[in-house]
Formats: C-alpha cells, structure tokens, sequence
C-alpha cells in the first residue's frame, strides 16, 4: 500500500535504526543520557534558542507550552483550526485550565488585525486574561500552509505591546523552513516558545522537541515530569532526531516536489474541485460533481493500492513524506489518471 | 440620574426591605435557614424541577451547573456572546477543565443544526467530547431577544440522541417568560439544570437560584461548598427572592413596554442606525452618521441625567428595570427628542 | 434551646440589623457599592494592609488567598487539622491544582522546625513545589488555641529564607486578637495575606474579607468574580461587617468568659475526661468513663434545651458566642453539675 | 562504576537491543504498531485484565489511572512515602484536582483499619469526597518490601463497602511477585487498575503498562492522548518490553539474592545502624556512630567505584538490578568489608 494518510506513518530507514541501536544513552531523568542532552543542544542551536526540551509527542511540547505561558482562568488567542485547539483532546482546558478564543482565519492562520480584536480589556474581571497567542506552520488543516513572515512580524508587535507569549506549533516547522528557505533563526528571534516533531517528515519512530530560555525549559521540564513525559533512556529515540536533523530536513523538498506532481494529476480531473494551495507536502481537495464523494474515492483508491483520507464530508486529504518513493508519486499520478 | 446601564443596579423596595428585615433566618450550612428552604421549594415548584440551590450569583449558578454536567477534557457547546463563556472569567476552562466551542450564531442564539455540527465525534481520542450545551435566554448580547421554543425543543433532541446535558442561563428567564407568557414548567421539562438571576429585573440586592434533579443539586451543593457559596444566616437574602418572587414577575411587563416606548423614541433619530429588536427589556442600536459616535452619545446623556453603555465601538445599551419609572421614561424620551 | 454546637448560628442583634436596613448601596461588581467600599477600607486600615476585599465566605476567602500564592503542582504546607485542608471540600487540590502536605502539629499549630522541614527542593522536579504555607488561628480543631506568637515570627523567617507566602485563616482571628491583646497590625506586618470571618463571634449573617496588598487583592478580585463571588448590593450585608467591627469586637472576651465558666464547671465531673485548653470560645473535652459517651451526653443535653456536638468518637464540642447570655451559661452550668 | 542508584539506569541486554531492531511497528495512535498491540496482550493476559494501555512513563500510568478514577474535589487515601504523592510533582492535585489524605504507614504500607478510618463522610459537603485508594508494591521508599496478601485483601474489603476504586502503583510489581511467588491473576482479580514499569528491573529503556476493564482503558487512552503520551511507531520500545516480559521476570532472583549478599556484608560493620528488611532488590540502611555520615559513605563508595545514594540525612540506599554481575556483588562486598 502507499500510504498517503499521515507523514506520521513513517517508518525509520535503515541508516536511521543503526543510529538508533548504536546510541549512547544514560538516564534522562537524572539529566544523563547524552544522545538526549546532544540532541536538545544541536535543537537550540538550529533555531538559536538557549535551551530544549525532547518530548515524547508534540502533543505534550505544545500543552506544556501552554501551561508554562499561562495561568488558569488565562485565554489562548488561535485559530479555530489550530491542532492545539481541536486535536489535542481539550488539554488547554484540561491542563492549563484556560481558555481559546479560536478566531476563524485564513487555512488556519490568523492576522495580526484579528489578534489584537480578540485581546481583552485585562482590568476587566469579567474577561478571562489574554496571555498567549498560537500560530501553527505549517498548518496542517490549512493544506500544509506556510504564514507570510511579515505577518508574523507584525503579529510579534502586537504580542509586545499586550504583553503576551508567542508559541508555534511547528510540528512541521521543518517543511515550512525549506518551503521558504528561511534562517531557522528567525524563528528563535522572533518566539517565545517553539515545538518541533520529529516523527512527521523528519521520519523518526516518537518524538518532539520544545525549544525556549533557559527559565522556560527549567519551568517546562518541571511539567514534563508531571505530566508522565520524563523518560529513562531517551537516547535510543533521540538518536534518531539526531540523525534526522543530519540527514532529513532539506529533502523535504523532494516531498513537496511529489506533492505538487500529484496535485497536477489532480487538477486534470472533473471529479477535483477546489483544492487548497500546495505549499509543502499536503493536498487538500473538494470532491465534487458525478458520482464521487470522499468516501467512494478513497475507498476506490484504497482498491488500487493507496491510502487516503476523507477529512470532511467534502474533502480528501493526502500527505507526502519520506516514504513515498518516485515511483510510488508515479504510480499514484496513473491511478489518478485512470480514475473515471 | 436615570441608570440605564444595566438591571444589576436594581435597589429593593421598601416592600422587599421590610421582608428581609422581618426574614427567620438559620444557619443554612447546615439545612437549617427557613427563607433559603422556603425560596428553593417556591422556585422548584415554579419550574417543575425537583430541587433548587440558592447561590450568591448567577456566575456561580452557571459555573456549578458546568462543573456538575461535565468532566475535565469536555467540550462545552455555546453561542460565541454566551456569557458563561465572555463573561465568567474563563471560568468554564479554569473551574471546570472543559472547552468552548463557540457558534457564532444570531443575536447570541443558536440552532439545533449548528449544534448537531459542532458535536465530537465521541470515539476520536484526538478530540474534546461533547458534554454539554449552555443557551441564555434571553440573551443578553443579542439585546434581551426570546429564543423560538420550537428550536429549543430541536435542540433538545439533539442532545437527547448524542446524549448532552442542556444547560439555560436564564439570567432574565423571567423576562422570557413574561415576555412569551410561557408556562415556566415548559423549561423545567426541557432543560436539564436552569439559573435564574434574583439581582436583575427581580430586584434583590444578590442572589440567584440552580435548578435540576435531587441528584444533580446533591452534587451541585457539594461544589457550591467548595467554591465558597456556602452561606450561613443567607435567609436575609433569601425573603428578598421570596418577595420578589411574589411581586415582581408579571411587572417585567412593564419594563418591556417602557423599553419599547424608548426604542419607538430612538428610532425617530437620524443618528440611530440599526437597532436590535426590543423584544423584553434592553435597547442595543447602532450609532451612525453625523457627529454622534457611541462616547459622544453617552457623554451627552450623562449630562442630561441619563447612564447609558457604549458597548462596542458603534453601539449603545439600555436596560429599563423596575427602578425606572413612567416618569423617567417620559423624561428620556424627550431627551432624546431634544438631542439633534 | 441554648445553642453551642457553632458560632456560625449566631443572628444578628437589632443594632445590626438597623444598619442592614439602613445601608447605603450600589453594584460592587462596579465598584460602586458604599458600604463594601466602607468595610474593606475600615479592614485594610485595622490590620495596616494596603487592600481588602468583601468575600461571601470565610472558604471563598481561604481559597481565592491560595489560588492567588500558588501555582497548579505547588505544595502548601498545613496543620492536618487545617480547616482549609480538611472542611473546605478539597477545594485546595480541585480549585488552585495544589497538593497539602499535612503536618501533625499540636492542636491544629505547626512549629517553624516543621514548615522548614516539610519544605521540598525546589530543584528537584519530583517534588511538589512548596510555595505556601498556611496557618490557621485560633485553630477551631484545636479547641481554640492561640499561637506563640514568636513561634509565628519564626515561620515568617522559614518563609522570608524559602520564599514562600504565609497566609492566616483568620475565621476567628479576631477572638485570638482579644484574647491576646496583640495589636492587629501585627498581624497585617506578619502575613502575605489574612482572611477574617464576620459571620462568626462577631455575629454576622455571612462575609468573610481577605486582606493583603494592592496587586495581591487586585489578583483576588478576578478570582473572587470567577468563582461567583462578585455581589451586587453587598452592602446590605457588609453594612453588618461595619456595626460588627465598631461593636462586637471587644465583648468577644465575653465569650471568652463564659466558656472557662463552663469549663469551670465541666471540670468537676467524672464523666469530663482531657480537655484542651480553653483559651478562647471553644470547648473541647473527651467523655469518659462510665456509661457516657460523647453520643449520649449530647442527646442528655438536647433533653435539657442545650446544643453540643459530638466531634468525635470520644470528643464533644460547645462554642460560645454573642448569642449565649449570662443566665444561659448560668442554666447551662446547673444542668452540668446536675448530669451524674 | 558499579551503580546502585537506581534500577532505572539499567540499559538494554544485546538481545533486547535486537528485539528492537527488528521490531514490526506502524502508527499506534491509529491502533496500527502490533508490537504495541502484542504486548498489550500479553500484559493484560499475564495479569488477567481485559485491556493494557503501553505508556512512556510508569508516572503516566499513575496520574492517568488516578484522573480516570477520580473526580476534581475527590480524596486519594496512600501512604506518606507514596511514590504517587512525593515524587510525581504532585499530579494528584494538578492533573486531577484530587486532594491526598497520607497515611503515615509501615514503611510505605498501609492497613485496611487505616484506609478505613481515612475515609470521609460522603454526605458532608466540608469534606473532599474519597474515592480511591492507592497502594505500591513493592513499596520504593519502604526498601522494597511486599506487602502481606491478606491485608490486601481486607482492603479489597473496605474499598467495596464504601464503593471505593482500588489502584496498584507496580513499578517494582515483578520483584514482589518472584518474591512472593504469587500468581499474577490475583493483582488482576483484585484490583481495579495495576500500573507496571519496564524501565527499571526489566531493563527496558523506557515503557510502562496500565492495565484494567475495557471501559477503564478506554477512558486511559483518551486521557493519555490528552496528556501527550500518544506515541507513533511505539513499537521499537514495546518490543523491548515483549523481550522483557519473555526474558526478564525470573531473573530478579537473582537479584534479590545479590541484595541480600549484600545486607550481610553491610550487617558486619559497626557503621551500618538500623536496615530495612532486605524482600527484594532494594537497601535502605542508616549510617550510624563514628565518623561515617551518609555523605562521606557515598563519597567513598564513589572513590571505590561504587554509586550509591544518600536519600537523607541518617540513610543510604542501593539497589540492584540486571546490570549488576556476580563480579560486581563480590567487588561490592570486598569494598564494603575493607571500610572501616
């Protein structure tokens, strides 16, 4: 099968497991496993940080990020998109004990117009307190979307004069890195708080990093612990961030080169509506007109050999990752092109 | 000064001065104030529900009746101007560990269908689970307006077939009613916990009553305790309810019947644009054209003896309460005549 | 019936209720209600704190304080006997996120050698992090008692060398004030934060105010509005805080009086086995011997018009307070000597 | 460096290295890593439960099965030295909102008599509601003894008369069943829910297992999600706790038996005071008389090669585990028996 579903199906290759098996480890708890403490230094360095974090999911960088920004009764400003909203199971809520003011944006993004309407008055009782502003790059529902910087910047300006926290989601940051061919730097410069995946396009089995100062990863490792995310010997798996960052970032560029092979296929076909921008390595597309819909579409291309994924009664998804070979886009393209 | 700025600052009559002064009160910590007994079976009766809860306020009323129907990691579905969601401090987030999905619905109103979509699917881990829906009647942001029963018992049946809890913030519940003349037990059989506010159009100085099941109000009773509700001699506040109960139900009429003949006032005036529907007891319109914008407008009044809110950069609010006299409606009207 | 089973039973004289009826209000959500205004001026001024704040209950107080000093995953470090750990519906945990860490100190008071050793490492993310400690006099658990006050400037050093808060559960903080003769300031030099009950000896029919500093109380007003505890016309009730203060401060040492009377008199009966020491308004002493028990003693005494509680399986309680005369202390004393 | 710190640092044997080289794997969020899915089995047929859940960290496993038993405002009965209360960063609290009564056991075991006179009164809304107790086995801090089966029992007992839920923290669970040489399906038939770690004497780098009904582990698996601890390719680990399940139970008697070679050298020196008895894998002992303190101990241990742990200020702790040899054992005596 070729597996379209999510570039969390990928599966490390054999370079990667080597490193894997052949890691120096420690106990992380006690701060001694020094594949773990390697990784967490080439992370800050990449993105100019002073300090990292490796954890188990993004799930968990991103809600302790929340946490440690927030109070309870505080207000997360995101999209009404945003994974940390609508897939991370309520933790704002759960775990920080806050609130979202989910702004209905663009693909997923939000400006820096929207976010300074939602801020509330902070002298009000009446109001939760606006703290914290999340933006997610790319942005999965959007298509794989990548934020046009200026706005970015300009959204930086206006966490300054409210003086709120600025945390990305980058669970596919390294896709919008070489989608954009930016410093990752400026990334570091211009956030608060910065989470990676390492098990999406990077390729490794589990795996995230949450990045920031010093005294937010002192205060982020506290809630790790509490949170269950402490491991032992960490190493075997940050081993394979390791290798990753060597080895996997700029051939992101060769997914997004597929996607857009597919995406061509696609827009050949009648049964194909409106299909959001392809930016990075996800296809979002409206099934439209005759007889298909997203469930006989995937189902039908399930029967040739490629999975895919009906998101909305409207829309199939496709995303492209390191397994996905030439061959397979090709086949893929042809499946596609047979397809009545 | 005539204050039209909210139905909160009601002051009690000498009739239901004299009552709390003459109120046989106990420790009611213990079950053992008469007035408070006495205001929670009046009430349990009036809405047909099997016991009630006196509480200090409406935010409290609603915030227990949340935390009762849901678990942390809920989701809770509303209108986006619901005030148990703008307006309680993110309490829903912070005392209850669940979150909002709001509807951006009419007026601050929303329909069964837009319910129906806004429900998680149950078995998806990635996601909230959809607990409980909170309306408001009337709703205050959507200028005091009535919901349509029969969408209500719509909704009702959604929440029946995905098995929610169907919370009413009924703040001004009796205006609903009066304004409608409903039977009140239609909302006991349809709504699974109701609060009422004691301190608007009703009168008394505090208060507000919870209603539900004997096994929700156990419940409800042990998180008032820990929230601080607790009260002890609360009978004093209690007679007011009690007198307010049997004297200031069918006067709301009168407020309504004031409010439109302000509203007949206002829409004589080039600068009052769109107006809400007056529908019960508070003018929310437009401030268009001219020099006028919503500051200009209530300084002028204020100096002309009259309070009112700017509420949003082109909107005003008036709510007529039972401190308003025929007099003072007079009196506005032809202030407002006069304002050019 | 003579009631001694709580000070909370206390009604209000025809003096305070005068004053209730009297009182000048508004909407203190506003912050526009005289007489709370009045009230958490005239606190703030009596204890030198810099700000006050009108609260429903002496729990509201209590939890709003702790919310304020600590974080979710912090420790506050208590007394087991701590009416905020043990009758405050575990309101630390549910509503601050924060763990106890209970000492068995003596009548409900810790010692400084204690705090200082229950204090974690703040280093070591295993550990809760201790951010405060609470103490609670007179300790009610513990029948009464009045702590050593330079065992209290010890535990202030404890928490000035760890940086931790102290707060007072002052419920009946004035009782301790009279007994003492202390002048209360020291209190507001000593403590981060107080709370005082009003609805206790100083026969209120409810309030609590919480005392600390201007940011410390700003803070605690946004709580206290999520929680539901911002009134309306609290005047009313704060009108009783302010005749409580001018008048029933002193004659609490009344009380004081009447209950080594009673102690005097329980003490010469076989039945009457340890009993803690009577400093204040309570007492607390084990039935032994015989065919009494703490069960039966008080079904004797309910047969004779009096109201005791038994606490425990071996242990009953009397508290005295404003509504106890001399003659029923003086009935109360002869149905003692006349119990064999 | 012979090291006794812990048997959480414990590295992978080469055939559990190879195990998770070879590892069949696939996205466990999506239901589909079989390595996970086997060991699931596996642990929930060794132990007789109808579900597993794998998770990153036996902490996990233990605020995970705490949140699906409680509810915010509830009570948790454990042991003052419980690993769950002390060195968790009090999740209990933030995570669950539950609040700890600690019992101040028998070296970290508590008895049926003291679990149920901790249980509060259900109907009084001043006291946290109880709703589970918590035991550990083998208790960490109590030097890893086992607790006596028939008191386990009585406390079955209690639990079901007062509808209590009954949680096994099990991080040493392995060592005191090759200790007691009891039959797994009795934890499984006995308690509600069984937390396991692989990451200390099973030599797994990482992993824990809960495991309890259907319905538990459903709830399990939502909150896990919520929580961050949803991994992807999970298998690599799990298969190194599959190897551990086939390969390393039997084995801790071995090192229980290297323990006690060791208690009986420690026995002959006139520096070693009061020990814990020696049940399974774990010394605690005091330092005593002389010049030796625990410091200086580890200090000179340390010079010899050998890493131990003050774990306060009169006791040193070691513990065994499978990356202790013969060799080791007899080096560590020889050492022990040239101190003086």
């Amino acid at each position: 099968m070729i597996d379209f579903r999510s570039d969390t199906f990928t599966r490390p290759s054999p370079g990667m497991l080597q490193a894997m098996l052949q890691a120096e480890t420690g106990d992380d708890v006690f701060g001694e496993d020094p594949s773990v403490n390697k990784l967490e230094a080439m992370m800050a360095d990449y993105f100019g940080k002073e300090a990292a974090l490796y954890c188990p999911s993004g799930t968990m960088s991103n809600q302790i990020a929340i946490k440690v920004h927030t109070l309870p009764g505080d207000e997360v400003v995101c999209s009404n998109l945003a994974h940390v909203y609508i897939y991370e199971g309520g933790g704002i809520a759960a775990t920080s004990g806050a609130q979202v003011q989910a702004i209905t944006g663009d693909r997923g993004m939000i400006t820096a117009a929207e976010v300074e309407a939602a801020i509330n008055n902070p002298d009000d009782v009446h109001k939760a307190r606006t703290s914290l502003v999340c933006l997610e790059n790319t942005s999965n529902r959007g298509g794989g979307c990548c934020y046009d910087w200026e706005e970015v910047l300009r959204i930086r300006q206006v966490c300054n004069r409210h003086n709120l926290a600025l945390h990305i989601d980058g669970a596919r940051l390294f896709n919008a890195i070489v989608a954009t061919g930016q410093d990752p730097r400026t990334y570091g410069q211009t956030f608060d708080s910065i989470s990676v995946c390492l098990n999406k396009g990077m390729g490794c089995p589990m795996g995230s990093v949450l990045l920031g100062s010093t005294a937010f990863i002192r205060e982020a490792r506290r809630v790790r612990k509490r949170l269950g995310g402490g491991l032992r010997q960490a190493g075997y798996m940050a081993a394979t961030g390791i290798y990753a960052m060597e080895n996997n970032i700029q051939r992101l560029e060769e997914d997004h080169q597929h996607a857009k092979q597919i995406a061509a296929a696609l827009l050949e076909k009648t049964f194909v509506g409106h299909m959001l921008p392809v930016e990075t390595n996800i296809l979002i597309f409206e099934v439209t007109g005759g007889e298909w819909t997203p469930k006989k579409l995937t189902d039908h291309f399930r029967k040739e050999g490629i999975l895919t994924i009906a998101i909305s009664p409207t829309q199939v998804r496709m995303v492209v990752h390191l397994d996905i070979t030439p061959d397979m886009v090709a086949k893929t393209c042809q499946v596609i092109a047979e397809t009545m």
